[in-house]
């Protein structure tokens, strides 16, 4: 709104458009290859700029990532506390987090995050988000099997989400966050910290 | 494609448009009202139809509502075994039904139907379909908090089914019935069955 009241300089070299079709090549690219296997010269080339432009744009790989998936918070935040907490608290200590990050505003942007990749899976930023983020976040406490118990995880808490935000169902939308932890947090600590039956 | 090579008839008295109404004006009731709620004559109003109609067309209230939400499958067949199954075996069995029926064939109707009704929530069938067949089908194993239970126990398979056939997080998609069953039954077990931490 505020920026009808200055007047527009013109077109800055096409700058804008040129930093979104960086993202969206970036985007493509992690959610079908993941973090790890995408570089920024394959960004690049999908993107047809220098490989010099998307350093200058973002810096790191990492913040390249971090952009493309354009999360509406800063997972860091909101995931860090996880790494200072009681092993025996991290299943109830992850569910209470989340649903107080949604329920503090992040619902409207989560829903719509949610519904865009459920609709476009092939664009997903969830994939690499579970991959990348929530791997590296939990990986002092996940000490096997990472990638099945983190996927099992991705799974309860996924369909909590779904549940209390997109379907409404009853009770989960107007439990609070700590009963929420109390009756689901058991299962993310069984998934993440206990004996997997078979693995 | 095979329409074009029969001369139509003309309409038949309207028949197909008015069945589609009143399954339309249905669905709207049963998703905002419920099952219980939701009444041959309701429906009929928001239809502008005869109630007479309705009975003509379906029999019974049931018969509409299952009509109504068009599911690929019919519920009686998949959750029927669940009747007489063993009471610490619900969990383990729940989710192998679940994912034999999804890979035998219901995948695409079912992805369909999850997409749908994430993008338009308020005609969602999956409310009524948790609420009244689900309810129904475990009200013999499942004693006390029932719609907490089977709330909790709609989240991890909504979120199970969410990851495995939408998003495709590995190693969700690639793992067999039985690996999910030993993985997540207990989940569901928990959620049904045991004594829940809080009530």
């Amino acid at each position: 709104m505020s920026d009808a009241r200055q007047p527009r300089s013109g077109r800055r070299k096409g700058l804008p458009d040129t930093r979104t079709e960086i993202l969206n090549a970036a985007r493509g690219l992690f959610a079908r290859d993941g973090f790890d296997r995408t570089t920024i010269r394959g960004v690049a080339a999908a993107a047809a700029v220098d490989p010099a432009l998307i350093h200058h744009y973002f810096g790191t790989k990492r913040q390249l990532f971090l952009d493309a998936i354009a999360l509406p918070v800063d997972p860091a935040q909101v995931l860090g506390p996880l790494r200072d907490v009681a092993p025996e608290a991290l299943g109830e200590t992850i569910v209470r987090l989340i649903i107080d990050v949604w329920d503090g505003g992040v619902k409207e942007a989560g829903v719509a995050a949610l519904k865009a990749q459920i609709i476009d899976p092939t664009s997903s930023v969830l994939r690499p988000f579970v991959s990348e983020i929530l791997t590296a976040t939990l990986a002092i406490h996940v000490q096997d099997n990472a990638q099945t118990r983190i996927a099992l995880a991705a799974s309860q808490i996924g369909g909590l989400l779904l549940m209390r935000y997109v379907i409404e169902l009853e009770p989960l939308t107007t439990m609070t966050a700590e009963e929420l932890a109390i009756h689901i947090g058991p299962t993310i600590q069984r998934y993440l910290t206990h004996e997997l039956p078979i693995s």
